[in-house]
């Protein structure tokens, strides 16, 4: 039996996994899925990387799991890299599903295309909170790509406006750089919400793992929401020894 | 019930997409599948761009065809877009089926890798009426390289002698790249019509239509024979809302 | 009826090729797997690459085959380019899965990235006879990314090492590039064993061909274990008329 521990992306807060963790289960292995600080229809959005970073480490601490497989979900491989330099002993191996590993010194935002850029510092600057929310027409078109229209609508519900600071935070990793633990990447092949080629998931974010295990699955940015069986199963193909 | 259009490219008729039509019929849905002027076995070839444009144009508006889900494979993506120029109040979305997307001013023929180009200037110049027919091994081997010998010759007799006017006629694109109208892109993974990389389908064609949809099946440049009930399902998969 | 001669890759010998051989027989086809020169658990590893070549020329011409179907894996890509360039009378189609094809005057350390150069380099210098062995861990992430632990190390513990001379010998492929032989190219859409992209198999490899038809199935670099019925399948695809 392997420990999962499955940390969400922007938008999103630890209840996207659900059906997730419920096909890990079935398969008799043990998922969490903790919401990261500043996520999650009311939390306060007043939250910095690190604080993103500390609420993951007090779930995996405070459950006292050990040997965990520690996967992350595009914003969230911002937070698996600090998590694992944090209690690296606890970890068993981090799995990057579509997520960013970021170089060293550098923010989220640093690392995405100039689109997204200007649009979120724009969205950012007009909330009240300094918050992002993601418009519709991109979240169908590039993110639930692979999703009907009602599935699109549905899901979109379930977001909330993203906080914007932990995304502009420059993040130190050169501890992580340094550590041995086993890394897995999970692509989508569909996945557009980053576009394919300069600016893309795979290979720019995966080869920077160094040593590391690719598995592939067909579907968009979402399989969390529109095939989380298959995804249970490669997060399964991911972590095994 | 959508109301589709498919808009063959080089060398095809319309009656390429005949089981396409059929399949999507038997989801339910409307599809019309024109001849573009100077195409078919028997049509004079002496046409230029604009030409193969308006047959189009005409096909939908004699039919009265509105919220049009307008498909084009290949070269069909250079009318498709001069297409939605000229009317784009009956066009409800674009999807381009591994097609060409060109930049404001281009040929086909000045985004074609310089293997192709010297090889069909070469055999416009060499036939009677400005035409270029493509040579078996190229078809066999990079157009329907996943289908068996007797497909593939069986597919190649339905072929005709391509006009080469519209292939270098220089297209006036800055409308086109203003318009809203949603889009989509379907890759075929096994399309080596292009050959992948520098000159490929994908990102490089889809990438230029700034938001959009990404589709992905397995298959040739011509699933249009080889696997048009896939074919079927992922049009109607990148066309729906 | 195909006649198919599978050349295997580096650390492996014929006997890897016995299921994918039992399947392709089990469709009606013949298909040998020797060993080259100096590999298996018992050769001697003083050899070069043109005894590698000599040893399967020399398996092809012993029994009198003709009308081959010459498939190359990994390491045996070198090796098939040289052996067309001696017998080509013999030959049908070259099939390369996702394997070598140097650039004339290359050697295949030539064109490996530099992480592998500096490991192998440093293997070989420590070795008592000029091999290298891979390490357990990169063959367990980036060859066999798709297996479980068990059948991991189970096909580890078929390997042996590798004589590292064939690498380093530069090969003139002058003759090679003005074959007109038919040629394939089968690439294994999760193998990292070369890392996606600059460094990568495809379409860094198979772009080398010329005129080739391009094939694709799941899997890693040893589906030759971790799938041979799909692999069999996809060799019949490639070799096919």
């Amino acid at each position: 039996m392997e420990t999962f521990v499955l940390v969400h992306g922007a938008w999103h807060d630890g209840s996207a996994w659900d059906p997730t963790v419920r096909h890990l289960e079935s398969r008799g292995q043990r998922a969490f899925a903790p919401t990261i600080a500043g996520h999650g229809k009311s939390a306060p959005r007043n939250v910095n990387h690190a604080q993103c970073t500390e609420s993951i480490v007090r779930s995996i601490v405070d459950r006292s799991l050990r040997d965990v497989v520690l996967v992350g979900h595009s914003f969230g491989g911002t937070v698996i890299c600090k998590v694992a330099e944090e209690i690296p002993e606890r970890i068993k191996r981090l799995v990057f599903l579509n997520a960013f590993v970021l170089k060293d010194g550098n923010s989220l935002m640093d690392e995405s295309p100039p689109h997204y850029v200007e649009l979120f510092d724009r969205l950012a600057k007009e909330s009240a909170d300094h918050t992002v929310m993601i418009p519709f027409p991109i979240w169908r078109e590039s993110f639930v790509n692979d999703a009907d229209i009602e599935t699109a609508k549905w899901t979109y519900a379930q977001l909330s406006p993203e906080p914007y600071q932990p995304c502009t935070d420059k993040l130190d990793l050169k501890k992580f750089y340094l550590l041995q633990t086993p890394k897995s990447f999970i692509n989508c092949t569909e996945d557009i919400a980053l576009p394919p080629g300069e600016w893309g998931w795979h290979p720019r974010m995966s080869s920077r793992l160094g040593l590391h295990r690719l598995v592939q699955m067909p579907g968009s940015h979402e399989v969390i929401y529109t095939n989380p069986g298959g995804l249970a199963e490669k997060i399964w193909e991911a972590g095994r020894d």
